[in-house]
């Protein structure tokens, strides 16, 4: 599924906080898993994998939209009608719910989403005596509707180029710390000045391309969101990690969620008296969906790719960070199962972190096997033997660029040594989520004793608040056994490193190995690290007042702290240099390819266009693009994830669906298949007919296109979206919430 | 794979005389698996899977082609060019190859059959020095073919309808047992009167319909057949049991024989004098192959079908015996990969037998699966309603046919309720081969005794040297350590049952669990049944001479025979009730349903016809019916199964395929998927265009075709041959063989 997880530029995406911010570290640096690497090249095979886009890859910014011709691309409206900052365009229908995207589709703010992404909303409500995930969930009027407390939602308002003022800061003495440094202040200095222009709105300054482009984002954020409407999880995640980055696919991964606004329409938290917020336009729902061929497009807010990164980032990707992921989460998955197993209050609790879990663990799976079948690394090295051919082939071109793509490698050489031991030492303090909550106050000490603008930004005064609150919201889920496991199996690797004798805190722990279990038990049974109160209170206090408590975890964190410090300030030096340097590659590869680049993703509004269409992912077989509800019959086993709810199979046997039928294939669609470019932050995305109505949302793509990331390609690249038939029969027919297709214009009895 | 592996009527299948008796016999008789009953039958599934063929299912018998019209099933032919007892026609060019079909491709005997048929050929030729298995073979010339001492070819020379003359000596006083052995006797009587009148043939009665039609065949069989070309078993069996009953498929699956007459055109065993044999016709080779759509046809010896059985004996099959045989024999294989891995030659000497299970076990999981999901007994019992009320509805037919369906289901009862003890009981002198050589003699003995035409049909007089002859080749392969395993494992499982109690010498060995293991080793270290020679003089003697003998495994079967022998009684009692009942129910099925039936397939000679076809098995899933060698470099991994050699890359990098290329794919085919009717037994059955050309070679069937055997569906019935193209391309291509397309009147060059 498209739940984003890299790293983003704000960090108000903080619901992931912590484990957004440790994906993005993991993202820098790892250890290679060999049996992961089995797949042989073959000579030839990268004939089918490998072809180039034909063009039709890109995510446009907004900014682009003017240089593209739309109506070749199936659609029948206009850039302006798609966005238009001065006036009311498609786009204000268009919104953020946390990390994924969601879709107004009523005049009373009712949002369209994926069900994994209202899945945390849905996880917390629930409880051992009313479980909405298992049950699902639907309110039969405004009041029954419950908040999702860790929700928000954002509404894109405006943008501007401000890459002369960030990059005028840098100065040809400074450090690569001190570059980041410095862009991050001049960054946040300019989202200062925005924010006193336009009163109720939020300024988040975004990297285009790094080291070259910045672009200011001014957003409205709506802090009182509600769940309405969610299927049962055996419907909203039906096939659950089996059928995860498959095609077929036979989810109603959809979920219904309302923002709401103070009286007054403007923005505030929940309470009692507010009010449904009202869009300035919301998108018109298409019951009669789409079929194969036809054009579709997707507006949301893709997360982050790499296609602008050279083959020895992409390298280190392949053989260090992804097969380490896949080693570390398989193993916390494992563990966690069991836990689950054995309690269902703790399989509640667990689940959502679960599920982010499996499903980078399978996503890296799927990249590491296409990036060695597609031949990635090779093509590009390839590519740039060619560029490096042009840049030497001129005196003054080699003088200015020479040099760059050897330097570009060595940071990556740099990370490539450093690696596995950076995402074991990031990971002790991810996988045991005690050390996470301590961490996070001993760092917060730390920053909050600087001037707000030189802070990490989770800690200045405009962030720090709603990211302290939503940890606090995750510690609901804290499980003290499940964190002992987590804590000594993390020791037990790390002992295996030469680095840990340096590091006298650990060393200390992991020196008798036949001890580490009993010393992760101590450390946990004797902290206060896992009660909210104390983490609140602990908030509240300096470094030196946090040194004098006495709490054997929090002390492990305090002297481990040097170390993240270090590790952080070295990766921020790493990017620095790397920022520089994409800037003259980017400079030169203009030259040398003498075209335009669509920058790479990073979590703001892109356009992507296509079409419903079948793809070959093997000799001799064909997916086609429009699954059906007969394929969730033939699925279900009744046994989890294939546990289709006797309400399901009831209204399938009654044969009763109306206009929601596909007229050729005499069944309710469920899911559809089309060849747009998208990659993780899609989640929720609209998918729209060439007129701009909703006739899917997007929740996924097939296992070939999880290198999307890396690489698109007409081939294999296709994403997943829940079919609106679907969407629309399972709210209607089968648990009778037919009022909301009212709401949304639809006659619920055609 | 195809191979035919149940019970026929001929025991001169006898390269499996061993385990084909055990098949039967496990055939008849088990205890429920319930791990593989989780499927759930929701209603509506079976919408899918369970239309009734449209009348395109069947195979048909060469009496029956006269009223077919071949035309219409896009034939070019009439059926006096298919089958002309009297004349020269295309049946002339097809024959039997032990338990396989196939084709003359040549005036010189040259046989084209499975590589899986030639199975256990290449591997009796094989040893660790020389691995034909590895490395493949070709012959240069003539002298270089190898022999095969335990292959036949057998050549349809004429039939009759002798049900008259059978049936005939039936009476009314007779039980189940007489009835039974009397049908036996007078079959054989027919036999040696036929061969009397035919000299130089051999005669054999088939049952046709169960209890009611017989027909009398006239065979040559020819006994000195050698081996010309095999592929590496990397290509002749590519994708091994993870491919094996799958589609698509990249399998070569293809080998060259060649059948030898005595110099005056005699059938002989193999002489150095010999010369080829010169078939009345071969069959004419079409390089070009088809295309989808394209009509074919095949010929063959289909094994058995179970379609006019009842709802019961399905039930039967799906909760007993199949389950039973997946654990039984999912066990031995994992006991002989084990052995296999730890020594080459241990690899090489069980490859042949590992296979069979393996394929068996497979199909018996497919077919579990297959009948449940197809709700084949519910739908069976569902029509045997309706001709219960249809008969209860006439006082007459109520009286005559009021009680078969009952008395039916009373057999199959008592079946399920010994099932499991006997198919263990059978087991132990199956798995155990020199329990199963052991047996064969002490049997032999006993049966020897008798007037010939009242023996078992192994120990007739016409049988007895050929089966013996078998059964000492096959002792080529036996081997100690697995025995003893095999034993021990058999011995445990018995001891849980309480009719262990009631047969002293099992007793006695199982009663302390804990001396199983030294028990068995004991015995195998003891006995001299796995040495050809002793077990060549066993062969001479009497029952009383035996009795003599000092070996301790001999003495235990010598115990245990009087309970096999009442058990293979019993299972004559039932199966000479059955023969009746089933007489009975087909005369009043043919007035319910006033149409003709196509007998259930019994080994005998068969023609079905169909089209190049895709399918789909499930929903959003086409799976088309040409696969191409890019599949192969695909699924190549460098590891076995998926080892393509090196010689088949470097042929495909070349891409030099000529005519053998498919001009819409632009690849050369590998295999090609049709929806003819077929079970096992069409292994190596010629797959032919409209004007009879050889377009492929038949191997297997899809996943969801193993259950073929109890029903055949338009929707998922689907059989997969090796395409011509293929066969031409690796033969002459890649391994330089360009002399045998000669032979068969293909240009290797163009």
């Amino acid at each position: 599924m498209e739940q984003r997880i890299l790293h983003e530029g704000s960090l108000l995406t903080a619901s992931y906080v912590v484990s957004a911010v440790a994906e993005f570290n993991q993202g820098l640096r790892g250890e290679t898993t060999m049996q992961l690497r089995v797949l042989l090249l073959v000579g030839g095979i990268t004939a089918v994998l490998t072809q180039t886009a034909a063009g039709d890859d890109g995510m446009f910014p907004m900014s682009e939209l003017g240089r593209l011709n739309l109506r070749e691309r199936g659609l029948e409206l206009t850039a302006e009608q798609l966005f238009n900052p001065s006036g009311i365009s498609l786009v204000d229908g268009i919104c953020r719910v946390n990390g994924c995207t969601g879709s107004f589709v009523s005049a009373q703010g009712l949002i369209i989403t994926n069900h994994h992404c209202a899945f945390g909303a849905i996880q917390k409500a629930s409880t051992r005596e009313r479980d909405l995930l298992q049950d699902g969930f639907r309110a039969g009027s405004l009041e029954e509707e419950i908040p999702a407390p860790d929700y928000q939602v954002r509404i894109t308002e405006d943008y501007q180029d401000v890459s002369q003022q960030v990059l005028s800061v840098l100065t040809a003495e400074m450090s690569f710390l001190e570059r980041t440094r410095a862009v991050d202040r001049r960054c946040r200095e300019l989202e200062q000045e925005a924010e006193k222009q336009h009163a109720g709105l939020r300024a988040e300054v975004s990297e285009m391309f790094p080291g070259r482009t910045y672009v200011l984002f001014l957003y409205t954020y709506l802090k009182d969101v509600r769940l309405v409407f969610a299927p049962p999880v055996s419907v909203g995640n039906f096939g659950g990690e089996i059928d995860n980055w498959e095609w077929p696919r036979h989810t109603g991964d959809f979920s219904f969620m309302r923002a709401y606004t103070a009286p007054d329409g403007s923005s505030a938290t929940f309470a009692k008296e507010n009010i449904p917020y009202r869009p300035r336009r919301h998108l018109k729902v298409a019951p009669q969906g789409v079929d194969e061929g036809d054009a579709v497009f997707l507006l949301g807010y893709p997360g982050r790719t790499a296609r602008h990164r050279t083959a020895e980032f992409v390298r280190y990707e392949r053989d260090i960070r992804l097969p380490l992921t896949v080693e570390l989460y398989a193993w916390q998955i494992s563990e966690m199962e069991r836990a689950a197993a054995a309690d269902r209050e703790v399989a509640i609790r667990v689940a959502s972190r679960m599920r982010s879990l499996a499903n980078v663990e399978k996503r890296s799976r799927g990249q590491v096997l296409g990036l060695t079948r597609a031949g990635i690394v090779e093509q590009r090295s390839a590519r740039e033997e060619e560029l490096q051919k042009f840049i030497d082939a001129d005196a003054s071109r080699k003088q200015k660029y020479g040099g760059v793509l050897s330097e570009i490698n060595g940071v990556y050489e740099q990370m490539t040594a450093t690696g596995p031991w950076e995402i074991h030492f990031e990971q002790l303090r991810q996988a045991c989520h005690a050390m996470s909550y301590g961490f996070y106050v001993v760092d917060a000490a730390a920053e909050r004793s600087k001037a707000d603008l030189e802070r990490e930004q989770s800690y200045q005064d405009r962030n720090f608040e709603q990211t302290s609150g939503r940890m606090l919201v995750s510690m609901r889920d804290w499980n003290l056994r499940l964190d002992v496991i987590l804590l000594s199996g993390m020791l037990e690797r790390l002992s295996q490193f030469p680095e840990v004798e340096q590091i006298p805190a650990l060393r200390q722990l992991t020196n008798d190995a036949a001890l580490i279990g009993q010393q992760a038990e101590r450390l946990l049974s004797e902290t206060s690290l896992g009660d909210p109160e104390f983490v609140k209170a602990c908030l509240q206090k300096s470094s030196e007042q946090l040194a004098a408590i006495n709490d054997p975890l929090l002390q492990l964190l305090i002297a481990l702290y040097p170390y993240y410090v270090e590790m952080r300030d070295q990766q921020k030096a790493q990017d620095g240099q790397l920022d520089r340097l994409y800037g003259s590659l980017l400079e030169v590869k203009e030259q040398f390819l003498a075209e335009a680049f669509v920058p790479d993703a990073n979590a703001t509004l892109r356009l992507t266009t296509g079409r419903i269409r079948a793809y070959s992912p093997a000799d001799a077989v064909i997916r086609t693009p429009i699954s059906t509800l007969r394929g969730v019959i033939e699925k279900t086993t009744g046994k989890a994830p294939f546990d289709t709810p006797e309400a399901v199979l009831k209204a399938w046997q009654a044969g009763d669906s109306g206009q929601f039928r596909h007229p050729r294939l005499q069944q309710v669609p469920v899911a559809i298949l089309y060849d747009t470019d998208t990659t993780g932050g899609n989640s929720g995305s609209p998918v729209l007919n060439s007129r701009g109505e909703l006739v899917g949302v997007n929740f996924d793509r097939c296992f070939e296109a999880t290198i999307n990331d890396f690489a698109w390609n007409t081939d294999y690249s296709r994403s997943i979206g829940v079919d609106i038939r679907y969407v629309l029969w399972i709210t209607s027919r089968v648990y009778g919430a037919g009022y909301l297709l009212r709401e949304m214009g639809v006659d619920p009895a055609e």
